[in-house]
């Protein structure tokens, strides 16, 4: 088993039938605010409000029709469940969804909205949990990144991306246990190695500039953030040497900088993300993540699971 | 002077090095809401973030060398006035732009950003003094919709969507003096006289809906309105016969519709209009404009100007 560019090209092949080809979006009026010229592959805008829903497919149109029969289960802040359960109500399969307490009523009622069976719980006992239920139902756990089969789903957005727009030199990806970017730098790499890819995660959640650091995947300490889809405490130890082969750097981000690109992303851009799809746009307007005025840079938008409240939040940011 | 094809066609070539050509967006998660297969041409995403910018460089790039060393002036509710402004910059000359009080504040720091010169008045007279400003300075007028040029270029929107996407089957635009929508219709009808277009404007400023009924330009009372771009208090007498000839239905939609619809294009849909943008959207959820479910129908998102304080308007709607 490994994360080759073929599982990958086979992936899309695969879910083609059940999401979109989103959108990759050029942002010109963002050009001045983040000194390079801005790309915005619009995942937000994908089925269920984010990319997850391609990894999920992947993973659930591989199983035997006795898999099937019994049921698929994940333990998710939020997009990923909400993929997860997307994916099963099309093929018509039961799906139990554990979300941590920390995540937004928003997705938890899309999730429901999706037939779903809810469990809520802490956020630190959600893989626990969601074994127990495996067991007891004879269910499929589909996990939020750390399976090969979810990062090649999510890998096909790295194959969108040179496709849509073969001009883009560096593409930057938020970064949370590594599915994402793991699959994104495999097909980037294997295609066009000279493009660079960088991701963004919290400051709150340095979980791979930690481990990047130390060499191996390596636990953290998770602190308050608004930066609500990227609570992985541990990079995925399936995921990152993926990340630690592929990648050309990843920026730790402070929510305040997340919270200034979002709104400048919204105001500006016209698009709406969740904050954490803001990331790496904030790690530019840090300056942790180097661009050129001439640089066509693809920012992963990973989703867009918010709510008017939330909103609030950004009269409080210049 | 008529608006033809072939004065749309010119404009398209003439502005082209000058503007973007906006996406057009198919907005799947929107079908559910709207009853049609939802495609939204994205203005918003428009340099100055609003389609005013076409007609004004149509106009201004066939003035004479004395005309532009002169400037140009307007009267302009926010978008038309930046986008003169813009344009004017673009082209080194002068420009003074007239806009009511009526209009938002960030509308008029745009505007100044752009170096052209603003005079504050009531809404009632901005075209009185639009027109001694241009007296005084030697300068010409660039009227916002009631000129064959300004459609013209205006109408390049409707040369895009047939373009972008062929299996449009309507289109549904945004409706205030008739500029936007002459140009679009007098594009579509001349290719493809098979497509619907669709009108809507606020039922707070009727001018079209009563002015068909008449068969003549006919003046209304503007009541007050979120509508803040869509304020005309009668078609323009340019625009009128065009508008008459080409399009197939004008739906007057409350405020209530339009902002019901524009929080589910931001929230769902995720693309940041401003109100006025959303009221075609807000004509089909209220039942004004008639669509299939299989229908492949394109909205005119005519412009994105709108600010943060603005959203908490969409807190008090469904």
């Amino acid at each position: 088993m490994a994360l080759t560019l073929e599982k990958i090209l086979a992936a899309r092949e695969r879910i083609a039938p059940y999401v979109i080809k989103t959108p990759l979006l050029r942002l010109s009026a963002l050009d001045p605010v983040f000194g390079c010229r801005v790309f915005a592959k619009a995942e937000c805008m994908q089925i269920t409000g984010a990319f997850k829903l391609r990894g999920a497919f992947n993973k659930v149109l591989q199983l035997s029709p006795e898999e099937l029969a019994a049921g698929v289960v994940a333990a998710s802040s939020g997009n990923h469940g909400r993929g997860l359960a997307y994916a099963a109500k099309t093929l018509g399969i039961p799906a139990t969804i554990v979300i941590p307490d920390t995540a937004p009523q928003l997705k938890v009622d899309n999730i429901l909205a999706l037939g779903a069976e809810v469990v809520r719980c802490g956020l630190a006992e959600r893989f626990d949990v969601a074994a127990r239920i495996a067991k007891e139902k004879g269910a499929v756990i589909v996990p939020p990144y750390n399976n090969e089969e979810i990062m090649a789903g999510q890998g096909t957005v790295g194959l969108e991306v040179l496709e849509q727009e073969p001009s883009i030199e560096k593409i930057v990806v938020p970064v949370s246990g590594g599915g994402l970017i793991g699959g994104i730098a495999a097909a980037v790499k294997a295609l066009r190695p000279d493009v660079a890819v960088w991701g963004a995660e919290p400051a709150a959640a340095p979980r791979y500039s930690v481990s990047l650091k130390e060499g191996k995947p390596t636990r953290i300490t998770v602190e308050k953030s608004f930066a609500d889809a990227l609570v992985a405490n541990m990079p995925g130890d399936v995921c990152f040497p993926y990340v630690a082969r592929n990648v050309d750097g990843v920026a730790a981000v402070t929510d305040e900088s997340m919270l200034r690109a979002h709104k400048r992303l919204l105001f500006e851009g016209k698009l709406l993300a969740e904050f954490s799809s803001a990331i790496g746009l904030g790690g530019v307007l840090e300056g942790k993540i180097p661009v050129r005025p001439d640089e066509n840079v693809c920012f992963v938008i990973s989703g867009g699971s918010i709510g008017p409240e939330q909103l609030d939040r950004l009269k409080s940011v210049q």
